[in-house]
């Protein structure tokens, strides 16, 4: 299906980031832009051809003004998006260089208008006749219980229209506080309950679900051990995601694996320069969706995943802007001299 | 005494205006700063001279470390800041052209660490101590009980041990909520019992006291009744305050009074055109302060105060940046030309 | 009619404005966004609360990319826009100061996507049956055989299916050449044929349709005179259009009209400062349509439409961004100070 | 003449400018550019249709470099500039705005390239067989004797090739330090003895030459008496001048003079907003000299150097860069609309 | 001969380039500069010493302006520069990153005025009086009849007054369409009829030529067979190229090569990271004809000429910018720490 | 001691860097700041947790305000900087890349405010009463006997105090002139008899203070044989430096060392990406002597101020930026993915 209805579900962010590789201490001036796992899976689908929409609320003020731009210039539709209550999640960005780490600092998110959202507020009946597909987050599910409430109501609502299901397994432990995996642990599995397509790797199953892995050694022998052991658990049909290594230059090597039908597949380590890290898990999750949703075999799904994550490293901002023509060029070509 | 200790309490905030004349929905840059009324006032009083500092507290994250450092290029002195909590307040700025007014569009500052100190945050004897003068505003009366505590605490310390307390009325509708005048009223009360300089006009007495002139027309008249009727009833050495109007061009007329002794003085109208509103009502503040510090005669500290706060308009940002010299200069001569 | 399902049909232009008041010759950057008499309009509805569509054709490239993702961020719904051909009709702009007029210098725009636009190349059918008024302006009529073949077609199928009309005659004198009345003259007559609402003033009813006033002087003689005889003329339902006059200081006045069901209705006479005058006139017409659509008295829409052609003038930009309730307030109030 | 090679004495200046209104304590970027009175009228009159050059010297780095490249864009031929020395002379510019005055900081420019050219540097006698015209100013005057000298040797030598010299009486107090009016009095008056037009008014002739006027008041008439005195004395075809008055709301006026075969005439005084004043003089002087090498009726001399002297105001930069063309179009016509 | 008067010929482009690393759907703001193989060898020579002459034609508008004062601020000599027409050729660049590469969109370069210009407009006799080397591209050759007889006109008068003619092959297959090389060969035959100093490599003499190599594998092979064939068949006195390769990390690698009385002449392999790669090819050309201009030995040409293009790739824009002395350093030192 | 008072002597410089990596003859905007290496030691000093104090001059002009603001920003103690003079030393940055070095061109400092402070300018006394530790560095020395006799006078007084005297051997070639090492030496004597802590490597030795050393090869070894040598003969109690090797791709090498009770103790060798090279060796002086105040182990100390070095080649600017906290994670892990 080259062209598919699908939604995400999220809390659209204002990044607020300082241009350059400036400290905020050095700086007085910040680009924004408007993005957030939800807004990136949409728009990555979107420009691959489908068509993206985003379930969330924002401000009816001009922040909010602004993001409801932003998102249109990304070629979101704005059919599911709602305006309401007075704030948006704001982060900085100061961009590392180097062996200087990037470094984000939130403002105060859970005020915002996502995060306020009262029961009811969303189509989800529209929605669910609407959308093939629905994705959600695990940094979403860290929010609040009106939040995670949201999420089952509108997973199980999609999941009844014969609807997929996406889940990315994200964790961010500043969100959860102290003992934070023992608290996500319940609303990950919930959600796992419900998945279809997950995102997550063997990190996320010993930390977030708790599994100890036979082998102390060897993240590829503990992802064989574990992934299949989560998939049979939760009955999940799809099971993707990455292992990442930085150096010191500015470089970073990505390897993309998807497990399905019980079968591991893997794509070759790309390595390549780093210019805007933010996101481009997004970018790889957009290309397992995409695959997926248009039955590529799983060696074409993995490889095009991995090569949408690479390029959109090299790519300004968090939501990722590569036509399935150029990630399809990325994956089988060397590196290119000027396009005339 | 030309150069004085003098401290400010009150709230830093981040501004993050968007350039120019383009609205957020616009842009995709912004300009940041830290100001704040009591930022304002501070700086300009070290500006004219004297030693500020600003009582209040900051995150200890990189964006505190931002407003700290401005601080300290502002030349404010940082002993009385504290640092903690994870939030600073901020706002948005578009700025208006003609007759498009300036739209401010608030983050949650509640949530602020500003707002969120605890009990005995402050070294209030220790300031108590110092400063000569206390300057707190109305805006931050505006937030919690915990603010509003801390307020009276210093307040009371600093006359306890011979300082001047200056409180200026400034009330934000939009911060109050409905009934907001009645909400306010005790608090404002409060503060005026300790203040020895007010900064307010007639609408302040009507609305935030509740005051009815026997006039109906005129706002002259009614300030001639109610300002002498409130420094009487609350014991107020010195209010003073302006009048303003805005024309369709970008130019705005003031007109600065000031009450003491029994005696009002008015300072001649100044007509100017206007680069930057926000902040100007400080200097005007700052204006006062210095003449009442360096025992100007009524005539000369109104007019400084109304040259500063002219001057205040024709410069970038919150916080006024000008010199004694600089202030004299627009008391009495003609625009000039180029300076070399 | 609140919310109109409304076209407008017309180029694209991307619009390379030098910041600033710098000249080409001096600068090194320019401010690009995507403009033109159609999409001014259409956002311009958009944000008064009506689905604005833009009939127009861009090229498959990364530039024709951007423009599809700019309309998007204006809101304008993508359903009609069609991706063809190689190039954008271009302008540069250096913007004026005072007594130094603004310079627009043009690219070949005979070239672009939309001026090669092949017949058929629009669903015209879909579009009169979506939409309840489409727009044409006289610019477009200026470019080939093709593209004012494309303008009668879709006129009148809007016009068969029900929908009204609007033609602004704006002229453009570069645009036809030597003897250019004589040559826009029998195409402009065609268009009037179909409009239902025409932007116009006594000076198109003199040049563009030959007209002789009877009086030699007075532009107000002069329009009460000819547009009651061409309203007549081609059974017209509504003209309207604005007197402008330039002062040296940046600033302009303009009074609005409307002439319909046989009266004439002004506007006050509105003075202020000019920030950015392309597309006021845009602005002003939206107001009009957005009067129309709503059945708002003529003395209110005609205000309307003055107060949001004022307002365009404050907006950086070309294209018109005032809601509503900001019009409103410009129509009746005096000069605000800042909102927050 | 409308094609003549002119040549200007002085020296090219580096402008650093903060980018709009911002103080140099609250602002972190400059533009900068290449200027001085010799740049400015080398250029206009370059545009004008002449051939400028500028006999100058720059510093054999990356600073000089820069700064030719600048004469080039300015269309300034180079055969005439020298390279040597190791500075430039430097000026930050802080933008004034309405009754806030601009503000002129000054590097060390007496060790400037050329402030340290040797004798014999320039090619004296090529200039001379080359040029129709050079031009001088006041302010190169109060640098030290060797500028002085290689100013006496240039203007004797164009004038007797047969050349037109003019001078600039341009004073600068702070280049001259105490009693300087005296001590610039004999080089103003060596300068006058070569000069055959000269640009001054009647405060030059006071103050500058010390000249006490019969009528203590009113400009008009100490000019009416003041000057033909002065050229009588100095045996000089045409003095020039304007008289300027500055308004509180960002507007000049302007009138210029011209004293000719001893006749005055006078432009209309011109009202107009402004931009950037820095350098306006000098197309005023520009515009007199353009004036006299076509052999313009003195009202159209006087009237064209004034509406290029209103023209320079609107334009950013210190140099004027309008043509011809332009300047008639703004002696001429009312406030035009936009040139498409 | 350190400076020898040379010519370009060709069509100065407009370069409007996204800042960074962003997308023209991403950013709002491009950075313009004017460029072409002409300008950029003429630019390059000028700054090695030589005086370089640009043959062209611009409007005579204010894009023109600006075309015309870069080519000073370059310090291009103005004579043989033609004003007329309306349009320049325009190109966007995005600059890639890493793995994703550079991306050029083309304006409708065939109506500008370079490429409308008619016949007889270039004063080819003057030009051949002045020269002493004339440098032409395939590019140029590319556009129409009208500037491939330009072309010719120029290179056979130049030749016959002596001086050089030098050609480079460079090949667009978007410029010339389907079976291009077929259309091109009868024009590149006819140039390298004229040319004495020939830029191209193995793969033009395959495609463009359409020579076979016996060779199947092996650049320097292919290289080391066609092109003395191709020196032979046209009498070419100099052949000169590179071979270029490109890693991920933003790295090249580049080799260049000179055929000469028989006998080849290669540099050192060099490897450099890129800042701007466009327009580094120019360079290397530049480096080659400075060479022979001088009489340098091939293996000091060749390496200046490499040294030449690499440090091009580390400039901004499209123009060389390197002296004579900085691309020696280039040639024979380590890479050197901060220059003071 | 983690918080000691600490001052630095010398000049603060304005440091006008061109944006980007152009060249001055092709931007036209600079970033502005103030640094030096006083300025860079006292304000890393301060974000490690001391106090840092300026001992300096600057003119009492707007740019001195802007300097002074920054040191605030940077949050020095203001108590013993001085406002006098006219002018700033400033110096010019246009920012390699690659193969092609960075470029510093000085404006002329020696009329500096600094350069030109009278004999007893400073409160040597008050300084040495109040401050533990105070720095030189070899640049300072170069400029005048006025400023060396500052030196000598601060030195002792600090040293008579108790506290700790450092010198930097720093050497600039361009500075001295010919005979540059002979004019030198007595002046490096002097502060070397003084000083103890002394940052120099094998080369100071040598150059500087002219020892020849036995080994004509390898650097460990001259090392290892000269700095005792010079430790012996000046009773130098530390002697720290770097040795740094650059490659062609923007990476450094940087391998620190301590000498102290005999010992010699080396960091490991760091590579890593540079993105701003200038006052990285402060940074690694700032970490010796933080090492020196707490008392840390010499390879605690050697390593902290090697990755302290290395983090300031990743910081925008002159002035290391960089906290205890985030140097510490930078000796210890691997490079770290975004810090949320």
């Amino acid at each position: 299906m080259p062209n598919a209805k699908v939604a995400a579900f999220g809390e659209v962010m204002m990044r607020l980031a300082v241009p350059g590789c400036e400290l905020l201490t050095q700086a007085n001036t910040l680009n924004y832009s408007f993005s957030g796992t939800g807004v990136n899976v949409a728009a990555a689908l979107t420009r691959l051809g489908h068509t993206g929409y985003m379930v969330s609320r924002l401000p009816a003020n001009p922040v909010g003004d602004a993001a409801a731009s932003s998102l249109g210039k990304l070629g979101i539709h704005p059919a599911f998006l709602k305006r309401g209550g007075q704030y948006m999640g704001m982060y900085f960005l100061e961009s590392g260089f180097g062996t200087r780490p990037s470094r984000v600092t939130y403002s105060n998110r859970l005020e915002s208008s996502f995060n306020t959202a009262p029961a009811g507020e969303y189509d989800v009946d529209s929605i669910a006749r609407t959308v093939k597909l629905v994705h959600f987050c695990g940094i979403t599910l860290a929010m609040n219980d009106g939040v995670r409430q949201h999420m089952q109501v509108l997973a199980k609502a999609v999941k009844a229209a014969g609807g997929t299901v996406v889940f990315d397994c994200n964790y961010r432990p500043s969100l959860w506080g102290d003992n934070g995996y023992e608290k996500a642990r319940p609303h990950y599995e919930a959600m796992l309950q419900l998945a279809d397509i997950v995102m997550m790797n063997e990190k996320d199953a010993m930390y977030t679900l708790g599994m100890i892995p036979a082998s102390r050694e060897g993240r590829e022998e503990q992802l064989r051990e574990l992934i299949p052991a989560v998939a049979a658990q939760y009955d999940i049909a799809v099971i993707a995601g990455t292992h990442r290594s930085i150096q010191g230059n500015n470089t970073h090597s990505l390897r993309g694996f998807m497990y399905k039908e019980r079968v591991f597949t893997f794509s070759r380590t790309l390595n390549f320069a780093v210019y805007d890290r933010i996101g481009a898990g997004d970018a790889y999750t957009s290309g397992i969706i995409h695959g997926e949703l248009n039955g590529f075999p799983p060696e074409t799904t993995v490889g095009f995943a991995a090569a949408a994550g690479m390029l959109a490293h090299t790519i300004a901002g968090d939501t990722p802007m590569s036509s399935e023509q150029e990630i399809r060029r990325a994956m089988t070509e060397a590196v290119g001299d000027v396009e005339r």
